[in-house]
């Protein structure tokens, strides 16, 4: 696994994910990329607030990765919020009302439509945060000592 | 924030951290280093097991730096087990039996005794693996996007 703060190295979604970061770690809230909830759902971005809000946010870099993605409403059962990330030339009325939307670049973002709250259950935000922490520790090792998953001394 | 993958930049304490960090993924633990479960206190490691476990293990490179922590006992109350981790040639006849201990280098380590568990409450538990999720995705986001945490763009 190799650094990315050389944005050349980075696909277009996960430029606004990097905005995204950005913006919501500016609210306090912390962020991992590609989560996966359950089998066969992998998340853009996924947020952790400090009460333990779960917010999902989808990253899509144009009209086409947008209408391709028949996955979306699965993410709703796991999360508090759902938000789309665009940047500034998409064209947002395609998007369903009843989510967030945030519009990003690679450097930062704004929140543009609050995404209506429909809460977790307690159980199932205890496994999220659970999940989040494991994702997030995981990537960091990896990142710092990539020799520990690789089975090299 | 650089990265550490560079041995010779860790400091002895850290060489220890490495070793206990790869032996405990390899047992399906994540961990982070430097958490402050509270105002005062730094754990070297913090361990978060799959189903909630948090452990504590305090890395001590020589009998000195051992003989100077009078902070140790404040750990107990924010973890199940709490470790000692110390390399092969520490006098481990001066810690205390109630503790549990790892014998680390660099590179792996391994638990000699088990430390006794004492359950966190469940209220506690929950603050535990929520500050961990959150202490774990602010280092990652600093490693990946160190301008992040900058102010700059």
């Amino acid at each position: 696994m190799s650094l990315v703060s050389d944005i050349t190295a980075l696909a277009p979604g996960q430029l606004l994910a990097r905005g995204v970061a950005r913006h919501l770690a500016a609210l306090g809230m912390v962020t991992v990329e590609e989560l996966v909830p359950t089998r066969g759902l992998r998340v853009d971005v996924m947020a952790l607030g400090p009460k333990g809000e779960i917010w999902v946010v989808e990253c899509k870099s144009s009209r086409a990765d947008y209408m391709t993605d028949s996955k979306w409403q699965g993410y709703l059962e796991w999360c508090d919020r759902f938000f789309w990330a665009v940047d500034a030339d998409f064209p947002t009325d395609l998007l369903p009302e009843c989510t967030g939307l945030i519009i990003a670049d690679a450097y930062d973002a704004e929140v543009i439509r609050m995404a209506p709250e429909d809460k977790l259950p307690a159980a199932r935000r205890k496994v999220m945060v659970q999940k989040f922490a494991t994702h997030a520790a995981r990537r960091l090792q990896a990142l710092r000592d990539p020799a520990a998953f690789a089975g090299l001394g």
